[in-house]
């Protein structure tokens, strides 16, 4: 969180309950067969406003059809998420659909609101339904635990085979105001890409009006987990919901805040690809002076998901022919004569053309790196200048390696 | 090649000297450090006709410029393609556009041809140059070594880290003409084609009219070599050239010879599969049932280069949520009920549930093929219908192994 230092925002605990009125559990429901916590619940305070943004996929979990309906009919008035984790609960059939009303009617009936209220986020298993039984079971226990200082049990819970929770929660004083944004996120990405959902969940205890919320959503979803890659595979699950709730604050300080909502959504996107098993380092690429945003941004997710460019991250190999070679496939016409490339500090061409670099300095900023030799937790940067525009977009990607194949391999449906 | 046998067509010798007329060669110029060939050139009849199709990246290397440049002035009159091996000859500045003018000048001279009936494809290192002494050095032993038994020569010599020389020819009567095809190619890293990553050559002794000849060289483009996949990364130098030369042919056995042209285009696009880096095995995703040909290609090669499904192959898992999440992803819209597949001969799924398959039979008939305990040569296939169309494509893929990462976490610029 290094960005911290240059902004109003500081670190804070408490995660998404550390906003004023939120509050989170997370138990046991019997869900998995091991004995960690798979169910979770997230409750906003009355008036709370959510906006979502969920899977593109045309195979995807009728959990996310549901959530859409909801979010549109209330207008982001819900207030509540039920998450179970173990069964993504797509490829279904009917039961798909009948499961997930079932269990937010549940929850709504223990918490004394309307059924259309209450959202539901599955991840797991695709194929796979939820033992209903011992969900609706956990219910009541669930809402009972609910508590301002039930993030961390939330953040557990939601979790598959992911290594470590990913949750965070930062404060800065807008105007008159204590302005407190705190996110939770799970994504296991390359240890069991069957289970390879993406759910993020962020709070705030101010509120803005819906269209200023959504578009400060949309945008910071664009350049956080719209900005990462693990393996190219998107799930049938991913879904990320954020609210809003409190008292108003000013229009003049709402740049402000959207970098506070961007600052907790980009950690909470690079966590998840740091905390990739066969993943050893995360890497930046950074592309600059595109003719717009989108431009900018396909190129550079182009580069951090190529299979030879992460191979030669793994290898702490300058291979700046791999950078190019991806750039030049995304579709995204430039002047190769304009080209400069970087790899962290050093220069590794200019107008196209590589300069003579000092190879091992490279390899050796590159190993460092790589093998978590690093003692001021530098991440792996490559900066592509490629000189056509004024934008600039940044994505971030983990290598590639052997454990990568075995877990994927071996891992059994 | 079991697919000649429904057709006119067997297979016969000699490569792409089996057609009348052509005469090929490979030598070793030293323009590697290795002893092997390093440097080919084709030699195709007077009044040939030559179709081309090249990389679509945007950093590309200038002697593909040269190429397009030649076929367009010529309207495809060229005679002869020099290959080197060893270096791609990209990303070298003006360099690259003067050494590929130097080498075709001096085999032109040589051949008694003009410049601009010379083409030059190049192949190796990004940032390298060629080493031009030893080439124009060699240049005469080149030419002096054409002969009509030159393709084996010739194929050699093309390779990078290929481990198999990729070579074909096949015949047919058509009429009361005895047609030969041939063809030549290497490739086995940053395959995936947008046009086609790699080399390749195809000769023909019958000629048909210049926008005949490139229609049929576009149309089996598109269902061979932009059909494979190995990882997803495309090079700067792909090229595929197409000779036609020799008496005409009746317009009644154009559909014949496309056939023919096919069946050695889709030779060689395997070839270059199976010798991916790495891959220990071929498989086939056929999508059916599409609106149209573009979107059942565009899901048969996001299903066949997903990572998560590759490695399901490389460990012999009948992953089939990792087949429909990469389905979904694709952005072709289609109904999930509609949606059967097939893994060889066991259907896995119907009207987008699972049926109940027997799990053992279809990882035995994985393993088989995967461990190459397969007497009858299977390809391991994927049948997806998605049922809302008329239209069906096939894309081929290999599995992802460790060797892959240490191939290209170890490989050096």
């Amino acid at each position: 969180m290094g960005d911290l230092e240059s902004t109003l925002w500081s670190l804070t605990s408490g995660g998404i309950t550390a906003p004023s009125g939120f509050k989170a559990s997370g138990i046991r429901a019997g869900l998995k067969s091991s004995d960690n916590l798979d169910l979770a619940l997230i409750l906003a305070p009355h008036h709370a406003l959510c906006a979502g943004t969920f899977t593109q996929s045309i195979v995807r979990a009728k959990c996310i059809d549901l959530c859409k309906e909801r979010l549109l009919f209330l207008d982001g008035k819900v207030r509540a998420i039920l998450i179970n984790s173990g069964q993504a609960n797509a490829c279904t059939g009917v039961r798909g659909m009948e499961d997930s009303l079932i269990a937010t009617k549940a929850v709504a009936q223990k918490l004394g609101i309307l059924e259309s209220e209450v959202l539901i986020c599955s991840t797991g298993v695709i194929g796979e339904a939820i033992p209903m039984e011992n969900l609706l079971k956990a219910v009541n226990p669930l809402v009972d635990s609910l508590s301002s200082e039930g993030s961390s049990n939330a953040a557990q819970a939601i979790l598959t085979t992911d290594l470590r929770t990913k949750e965070i929660a930062i404060q800065a004083n807008l105007g008159h105001q204590l302005v407190r944004v705190g996110g939770i996120a799970k994504g296991s990405g390359m240890i069991h890409p069957d289970m390879a959902t993406m759910l993020a969940f962020l709070t705030c205890d101010v509120q803005v009006p819906k269209e200023i919320w959504d578009g400060m959503i949309k945008r910071i979803v664009d350049s956080s987990f719209n900005a990462i890659t693990v393996d190219g595979d998107t799930s049938t699950n991913d879904s990320f919901l954020a609210f809003s709730a409190g008292n108003a604050i000013e229009k003049n300080f709402y740049h402000e805040l959207e970098i506070g909502l961007n600052l907790v959504a980009t950690f909470l996107a690079k966590s998840i690809v740091s905390d990739g098993e066969g993943a050893n380092c995360l890497f930046e690429v950074k592309v600059k002076g595109a003719r717009n945003f989108q431009d900018a941004q396909l190129i550079a997710r182009t580069i951090s998901s190529s299979a030879l460019v992460k191979t030669a991250v793994h290898g702490c190999d300058p291979n700046w022919g791999r950078v190019l070679a991806a750039a030049g496939r995304a579709g995204i016409e430039f002047d190769l004569e304009d080209v400069s490339l970087w790899i962290g500090p050093f220069q590794i061409m200019q107008h196209g053309l590589p300069v003579d670099f000092d190879r091992h300095l490279v390899v050796d900023y590159m190993q460092k790196i790589v093998r978590l030799e690093n003692p001021k937790n530098d991440i792996l940067s490559f900066s592509l200048l490629i000189g056509s525009g004024a934008f600039d977009a940044v994505s971030w990607g983990c290598d590639l390696s052997s454990e990568y194949i075995h877990i994927n391999a071996d891992y059994t449906t």
